[in-house]
């Protein structure tokens, strides 16, 4: 299909489909790349899902997700980087250059924002080396403010950049995620200060839609559905020189309930008419 | 009781109280300040409530609220500016100074955040000479990121600085809120910014506990109970030279299942260990 080239297709968007529904949807629907997530690829065996995308001639964009490097507590703290190394492991197997953080919240009890940003940066600085090794970057989310207690204490795409710009543009990245940025006002002058510093891992698409759900992890709207305005963050994003995918990541039940080619079809609609 | 000097109490905190228990439960418990809201104000009558608040010795430390300035179509537009308007002459006749403004979010449809930006910062210039003449000043409440789309487009201390610095200090100014700054390490810069522009017309306390209710309205916590370091938060705008009233608005529905005295004396205590 037309315009298709630069979508990805974030597996959670679609989750009731299993690994090699996925390869076979994204393929017909002439979709070429996929986001995977940890947990269904390590049941369905790195090696295996590697070798089922690849066959479908899928690239994977990304995976979901390293990060939550905020412990205090050094086992807490050794054990989280001991997931992160497989975490890249599993995305060198999978050929992907892009392992997605989530930082991690305040410990249980801390108050202390920026002791928990140090902690994310020293992390960084004990992983980096054996992301080159393995030809992977680690990719800093900033998540929306509303998680920064509970899930990442960076908020926003200035707090990522001024964590990644302390390591090699190749080793440290940023994603630019719409649905965790889009309120931002100075986030134009950000996009183009990463685009500048070669730093944009991953740009990802999710609408924002209200109510919030309980818990706001499962509320995100599909393209057109909300306040974003996709196609100013495109332009900001291209504008930079950024030329790598766009991936659709949205956590939506009621996307989950209908059928996959249906979603994937409706999104790739949405992608052309609110994106291109 | 000692230390609670500069303790107001918002009274939707406690909104099981109809105004004369509030006006009561205050002067019992020795807090002097009360915020107040329109609607139970109109419901008592404001002449009748003002006298009650000062009978009881009480200062009106601010009135919630006006705004929603967002509206594209004009005839929206004149209702919200004749309501505000309306509640500018209730703050008048409860001897508040402060009008806080919950400014608005993006009209149905429109994902333009710039633009809205722009018809708020137009609604308080046509307000601010009539707020002027009754001895009220319009605080601009920013509100946290998850109320941008429906709520209020003004979303960290920095923007609402930008919209009241177009505007004489005594005019329009700002409220501090903890609940909704938290997460922003650019805060300490611009409570700094804000006192020494004496632009800090209200200092808010609520806590953040997680996970956030459907709707992510009534989940605020009570102090100590969350993520939020109020005595950090508290030296740096007692730093500015600020010594006005420390107001506490929290919606919990926990708190207004409780006993209103209950409350207030836990209130009283949280805030000696946490915020003096």
């Amino acid at each position: 299909m037309t315009g298709l080239a630069r979508l990805s297709l974030n597996q959670e968007t679609i989750k009731q489909w299993s690994l090699p529904e996925l390869a076979e949807g994204c393929a017909k629907a002439g979709v070429r790349g996929v986001g995977l997530w940890r947990a269904p690829v390590q049941e369905y065996g790195p090696e295996r899902a590697a070798r089922l995308v690849r066959d479908a001639g899928l690239t994977v964009t990304s995976l979901c997700r390293g990060g939550f490097f905020t412990a205090i507590d050094p086992a807490a703290r050794a054990a989280a980087l001991d997931d992160n190394r497989a975490a890249l492991d599993e995305a060198a197997t999978l050929g992907t250059d892009t392992l997605v953080l989530v930082s991690g919240g305040l410990p249980e009890g801390s108050r202390d924002l920026a002791g928990a940003r140090e902690r994310i940066a020293d992390a960084l600085g004990d992983l980096a080396p054996y992301a080159a090794e393995r030809g992977v970057r680690l990719a800093i989310e900033p998540l929306h403010p509303m998680y920064a207690a509970d899930r990442c204490v960076v908020s926003t795409l200035a707090q990522a950049l001024d964590l990644a710009e302390r390591f090699p543009a190749d080793r440290v990245g940023v994603v630019v995620d719409t649905y965790h940025l889009w309120w931002d006002d100075t986030v134009a002058a950000q996009i183009e200060r990463a685009g500048r510093g070669g730093r944009i891992a991953s740009f990802q698409l999710a609408d924002w839609i209200t109510p919030l759900p309980e818990g706001v992890l499962l509320g995100r709207g599909q393209l057109g559905d909300g306040s974003v305005d996709f196609r100013w963050f495109r332009e900001r994003v291209d504008a930079t020189g950024f030329d790598g995918p766009i991936e659709v990541e949205i956590f939506n039940p009621g996307l989950w309930a209908r059928d996959g080619s249906e979603v994937l079809a409706e999104i790739a609609e949405r992608y052309r008419t609110h994106v291109l």
